[in-house]
């Protein structure tokens, strides 16, 4: 069974998904590491659903540094979500961390699709209060949490993002300097060595 | 006809609205100023529906200082939504901060109600959509932007927030003192002024 319908089933408790008829609406693309899925500035019109591998979405800011916003590993939906919603072009870029295969939907076709299948509304409706809840913990450990233990909530919730993706890019996610990433693992190294 | 059916026609776009049946799930609750909807700590077994008036929620941080996370005017959806999803204890006090009218359901009545219309699993899914990419963007706010920037932007926005919520209360929501925030305010009718 396709690992998107895994996904659906699994979110929605349902077990009678129409597999086939739903993954119509879907293209498979392949991606190398560092490519580049979507351009800042050109339309977005695509949503990607992760297979395998890892995308980021970031921007460039006025000093030419690339800020990360998002990242999506397996089973993670990513898109300037704001973008593809209204139609307007997209705010971001977003590029293949890894070798990685994703399942892509036009905006048209996402809206037929939601339109045809209640259970796709269902799903999309707990993803969204999943994801939405997720971002309000977020905002709360960005502005409320000292640095550090943010950090550590952060890897203690997301240990495969700590392994995957390269320490510049977590860190720019994180909100963080390089060096400042890098002064926390030596700290939680030597807690480690300590115990 | 009741505000909450307009909602769902105008952000479903569908006219058919099974009005009496839907209303049947909630409770109509009337609330003073200053009261309190929900207790931090306590069982999270509402979710709200802001017919008229305004509520915030917020949590009370390790120097006593109350902080506020998210507001609710009319036709906003409020509760802790990690507790309310997770049958979880609350984290955060919700109050009014005016006189409030509110719909009250449940979380059995939220999840009947869902399995029963498919129209309310496309409102909440829209709903969410909406809220998490709005919340997103706020992410980039706050981790991104100079504090004065992100002050016009929000006042750009949500003028109405300017001139409801007590400035202590808006202050602790942007993560500003009440002092900085006076001071962006003095600014801003010094630039008024000078026009």
């Amino acid at each position: 069974m396709h690992q998107l319908i895994q996904h659906i089933q699994k979110i929605t408790s349902e077990t009678d998904v129409p597999a086939d008829a739903v993954l119509t609406f879907f293209e498979v693309h392949d991606f190398k590491k560092k490519a580049i899925l979507q351009e800042e500035g050109k339309r977005c019109s695509l949503y990607f659903f992760v297979v395998k591998g890892c995308l980021r979405l970031f921007f460039t800011d006025q000093n030419g540094t690339e800020q990360t916003q998002q990242f999506a590993l397996e089973n993670w939906w990513l898109t300037d979500l704001n973008a593809f919603r209204t139609g307007r072009s997209s705010a971001y870029t977003i590029q293949a961390l890894e070798e990685t295969e994703v399942l892509a939907i036009t905006v048209t076709d996402y809206e037929l699709m939601l339109a045809r299948f209640p259970l796709m509304e269902k799903y999309f409706r707990l993803m969204y209060e999943r994801a939405y809840a997720a971002s309000l913990l977020r905002v709360q450990m960005i502005s409320r949490m000292p640095k550090d233990e943010f950090y550590d909530l952060f890897r203690s919730k997301y240990p495969e993002f700590m392994q995957r993706i390269p320490q510049k890019i977590l860190a720019s996610f994180l909100g963080f300097t390089p060096e400042y990433l890098s002064e926390l693992r030596k700290k939680e190294t030597r807690r480690r060595e300590d115990q």
